[in-house]
């Protein structure tokens, strides 16, 4: 097994057959540059291309990686990607020299993680959120409109998606403020306006855009992966009782545009192709343009962990696997091109919540407690239906490898008061 | 009144009294920067900001004026564009020698409008479409809910609005291929694919966001308007048979973002003082973050044209004003932001489809012929009830003055054939 110079325990996240990219800025002060996690250190790559090693990218003018964010480097394609990755891998392998000899070049380019801020990886240009979990869709369509018409009778022939909001997309650790708004509650005759009193998570996984497409020139199914730069996890906020009375007839708007929180690292898609596996069988069998041979899924595990302001420990509550989801990240590519539409390096696409057909596997809380039905029981006595204030939410997952993980590391958030 | 040196004509969109800003390149070459519309002409901010002469963006570095995007001079707010502007004005006037007297600088900054390339005047970062036209969305509702279930509940309760597509939006000029994708016929079980047969046009406007506001710190009604830097024409091409497959429960997705376009110029706000009015009464009286005393609106006459390949002349098909709006820009602005989300400068923000009570103000071809019963009658006795491959759709608005005009110029797009 491929192993670094650098000690990386098996239960890390971050062992060389991983490398995700971040954006980080020392503690001690200097500008954002473009990093890989490994271990528990960051590997400044803005250092290593000055110091001539990485001259993969084809790129003439050097500072690839001495930007603050990914895009330039996402708008290369996969094949420089894919030399880069064997670059690092080399680089940093127990067996190689380079760096591993070099003190100057490791003091300079070797960071703690904890020695760093880590900002958001891209600059998004568009955030597209998808629907593409069958046990979520239904389960929220049986709470809002009974079993009989809990799926709408499009979802099984196309992953349903909207625009969502790209400048609310924040970085793990930042605090999100409770959202006002209007709501009307069932037993009111018109809308009142105050803090919501459902505020909801929802766990979801984030793929960034790395070359984009022309806009009136749709992404093939076969070519969609070709597509996609690397993998985050998104906690998509959700204030039920906004979104409830907002949403028709054109969809979530205040309600998820509050904040969506995403992790810092981007796992590069050819990491996880170890851990690649069927999705759901789909039935009935969607039209030719979303049609592709082979396995198109992941095998991720997930979780998600709570932890109020009086509790001691934080305490898991939803255990689910990325596979769950019914449509197909290839799906949900060529399915937003189809018409025309064009995509940029950076923008970000997410599945929607990632429910499984188990209890523990529901991926928000909506659905978790059957809107307010089955409230959670935590620890230290305390129950849970929507999130209170100080609540701390931590989603993590990992891709289990003989001997070692490709871990996504976490996103989390904590509640404040709303704003008065 | 106030006079340049230029000469202007009173039908003109691009008196003294307007000054819209634009990002232009010359046919001939050069790199993108902004300009002002003077009748036929542009001012090229950039030779001025290089003569000396705008030193009142209070900006220590020049080149705020020599870039591709108005969104560094957006950023700067109401008081610096308010002094730009007198500056600028000052400098147009026909007693000023300044530039009138100084051939080198004049020949070096003022180009004819025909000798230059418009390009998008921001880069968007997100862009919002409302549904602000009680009218339309009365007709809409009516034909896809009867006449009962038109309104839904929420919509007189708040400015309904979703995220719309940054990525697609274009510039006027731009061809429009004829999107693909999933419809369902009514009398099929299952849904086709191809090319939409029900290609509309929505008739809106739209107004780019100067100063920001951050994330969690709504911006207040009464200062709403503070962030508004311009107006420009849109056109929210529409696609009704994937709309209308796809729109439940997310709201409208593919249907909308293979092309949004827009004119270049963008009038000033304070170029619009002169016309505000009030807009239509609001009934019942909405929250009180969404009270404004005085009137809110603006008396902006609309047009559409269409010019189908057989015809030699473009034909009106609309006439609406903008005034008609049931919600305020400032309703919309506020509304976006109560909740917590973040504007930033150079956003756009649409007002959704303009429609009025009588026929002809109808704002998009759903309305104006009933969703085919009443399909429109063209000078060359052909029909319409969607738009034909070919189809050219021009719309354009102006204010009326006492012997001049506020113009915004034309947003016009051709649409091409589906790409096979």
């Amino acid at each position: 097994m491929l192993k670094s110079f650098i000690d990386v325990d098996a239960t890390s996240h971050f062992p060389i057959q991983n490398l995700p990219y971040g954006i980080f800025r020392p503690l001690t002060g200097g500008k954002p540059r473009i990093g890989v996690a490994i271990g528990d250190y960051v590997l400044d790559l803005s250092e290593l291309e000055a110091a001539g090693l990485l001259q993969e990218t084809g790129f003439n003018k050097n500072g690839v990686f001495d930007q603050p964010s990914l895009n330039m480097f996402m708008a290369l394609g996969k094949e420089v990607w894919q030399k880069i990755r064997q670059k690092l891998q080399e680089l940093l392998s127990e067996d190689e020299p380079t760096l591993r000899d070099n003190q100057t070049l490791r003091s300079a380019a070797l960071r703690k993680q904890n020695e760093v801020e880590l900002l958001l990886p891209s600059q998004i240009g568009d955030y597209t959120d998808f629907y593409a979990s069958k046990e979520h869709a239904t389960n929220v369509g049986t709470m809002f409109r009974g079993k009989e018409n809990a799926l709408m009778p499009n979802w099984t022939h196309l992953p349903v998606g909207y625009h969502g909001r790209s400048s609310s997309v924040v970085i793990s650790g930042t605090d999100v403020y409770r959202p006002k708004g209007q709501m009307k509650p069932p037993d009111q005759a018109t809308p009142i306006f105050g803090p919501s009193k459902q505020l909801d998570i929802e766990l979801e996984m984030g793929w960034f855009i790395g070359q984009g497409n022309e806009r009136g020139k749709p992404i093939s199914i076969d070519d969609a992966e070709e597509h996609i730069f690397g993998l985050v996890l998104v906690n998509d906020w959700s204030a039920r009782d906004i979104q409830a009375w907002e949403y028709q007839p054109l969809g979530p708007f205040l309600s998820k545009s509050f904040a969506t929180s995403i992790s810092p690292w981007v796992v590069p898609l050819e990491a996880l192709e170890p851990f690649r596996i069927d999705g759901p069988k789909q039935d009935p069998t969607p039209l030719p343009y979303l049609q592709k041979d082979g396995p198109s899924s992941f095998d991720i595990h997930l979780e998600v962990y709570l932890k109020g302001k009086e509790m001691e420990q934080s305490q898991k509550i939803i255990t689910t696997n990325f596979s769950y989801l019914y449509w197909s990240m290839a799906q949900q590519i060529s399915h937003h091109t189809v018409a025309g539409c064009n995509l940029r390096p950076g923008d970000l696409h997410a599945s929607g919540t990632i429910s499984g057909s188990k209890k523990e596997q529901r991926g928000c809380l909506l659905e978790l407690t059957w809107r307010g039905k089955e409230p959670i029981d935590l620890h230290n006595g305390e129950q849970r239906i929507w999130l209170d204030d100080e609540d701390v939410i931590t989603i993590t997952g990992w891709c289990q490898g003989d001997g070692y993980r490709i871990g996504f590391g976490e996103v989390t958030g904590k509640i404040l008061p709303a704003v008065h």
